[in-house]
């Protein structure tokens, strides 16, 4: 089965209004090239709010039914006939999530992921606003095969990848908002970022598609460049599409059945021993007694 | 804290006396050049035997404390005062395993692990010989730094890098004996090896030391040209050390201190969620029910 991906990059302003505009527009013409899954970064509704530990911030959020973002992409899917997870700032009760709500092809939800790993640090505050994820790793069957979605941070975590393979995800997703580090400039994560997503491919012989923002961000406390180099990246972790700082999509051709063939012949889901990996269920490597 | 490291990478005969001798002179060359612990292949005393399903090469099997190369290797890290981490053919009780012993820089063993994850397919008919191993994974405490070690098949796996971080493994060592694939002429696996356990590296920010073998070796079933390609990666999964396919060792020196330091500001192993890995622990991705 041969699909077309494609990854969204753009700058966001503080024009939540423009900030759509803007990505019907690159959903438009990316699915007017021929895409068939379109996946845009994490957020991509507004600015990256999580620079600073503000209160305000949290008037953002919306149900899943009410986001104003999540109606457009649920439209375009249907008129467009393609695959759009959509994140957004989930409001949910009294709690708040990083979330994805993915439509299939004809406007249909497939269903609602919660970012499950949480990140904490100068420029990145997210612990202030989200609780951590409590649907669990989802795969989702869409007309164009079936999806396994993380976001952001969930793609540095091994954890999320296999998981999600272990499901029968045939490709994974990974909306994304990172750049550079307010308190580390001189450290600049982008290579480490695509190596460790790149890890997940080789490793579970699965393709994965990044989407991640660009622009210069300033909050009150922090200032992000975000480096966009959003990607493609085939079954052994190969890059086949990238995009630098530019605004724009990225698109490749996928052939799901000739990568299944080959993580089948490989044998690496034949041989795991989950006999001996008791500690990945604990945080400190030590396997947790049953009660 | 400042380690160098080399990986060695030879092409083996049939002559196990003249491959002793060869790593004999390799190890003290990398030893001379500063090297203070130093990894040889897998199976570096023999030919890969596994190309074929032969019952008579089981002879080639020795107990940990009869195997020529576990002994001179001994000898040598005692000698140069360096750690070696000793690939074997071990033979135990009515068992064989794919084992390697470690040897701290006095000599003194560090303690025995079995391959835990077996391959099998055209030319790597490794179940015919060898047991999944018993013994878990483990990291070493040496001199040089708490080892994390596994066995060729075992670096195609997160789950043995995450389990050898969670331990608080510093460093992962890899031997092994991988090359072209006798029923797949057109598939060279050299890239996608290499960045799944680039991938390892960066999602555990854990340098990673993988040492295969060259040369052509002609089996009665299959020939398996061995592609080299050692290399040395950072603590982001960046190259820093790489082996083409000539024979000899390369190295690289590592600051533990700050690789760990790196480790904890980037704040992965705080924010893994096990409360969602259960299905980790299955082979078909559902949870297992507890008993």
């Amino acid at each position: 089965m041969q699909v077309r991906v494609a990854a969204m990059q753009m700058a966001m302003s503080a024009d939540s209004h423009e900030n759509l505009q803007r990505a019907e527009h690159w959903v438009r013409a990316a699915a007017k090239a021929g895409a068939q899954i379109i996946l845009p970064s994490e957020l991509f509704s507004t600015l990256y709010f999580c620079k600073d530990q503000d209160i305000d911030h949290f008037a953002l959020a919306r149900t899943k039914d009410q986001d104003p973002g999540v109606q457009k992409m649920q439209k375009l899917a249907a008129e467009l006939g393609v695959v759009i997870p959509v994140s957004f700032f989930e409001k949910a009760g009294n709690c708040y999530f990083n979330s994805v709500l993915t439509f299939d092809a004809d406007g249909r939800e497939l269903g609602l992921y919660r970012k499950a790993h949480i990140p904490d640090g100068p420029g990145y505050q997210e612990k202030f606003y989200f609780s951590p994820g409590d649907t669990g790793f989802q795969v989702f069957p869409s007309r164009f095969g079936r999806l396994g979605i993380g976001i952001c941070w969930d793609q540095w975590f091994p954890e999320t990848a296999r998981i999600l393979a272990l499901q029968g995800a045939e490709i994974l997703l990974f909306p994304t908002a990172i750049g550079s580090e307010p308190k580390a400039p001189e450290l600049n994560s982008r290579s480490h970022w695509t190596r460790v997503m790149q890890g997940h491919a080789a490793a579970n012989i699965l393709p994965v598609v990044a989407a991640n923002r660009i622009g210069q961000e300033m909050g009150k406390d922090a200032t992000i460049t975000f480096y966009g180099g959003s990607f493609i990246c085939d079954g052994t972790g190969e890059i086949i599409a990238m995009a630098d700082q530019e605004e724009g999509f990225i698109d490749a051709t996928l052939d799901l059945a000739a990568i299944a063939r080959h993580r089948l012949d490989w044998g690496l889901f034949r041989d795991r021993r989950p006999d001996l990996y008791g500690s990945l269920c604990s945080l400190d490597g030590k396997p947790k007694k049953r009660d």
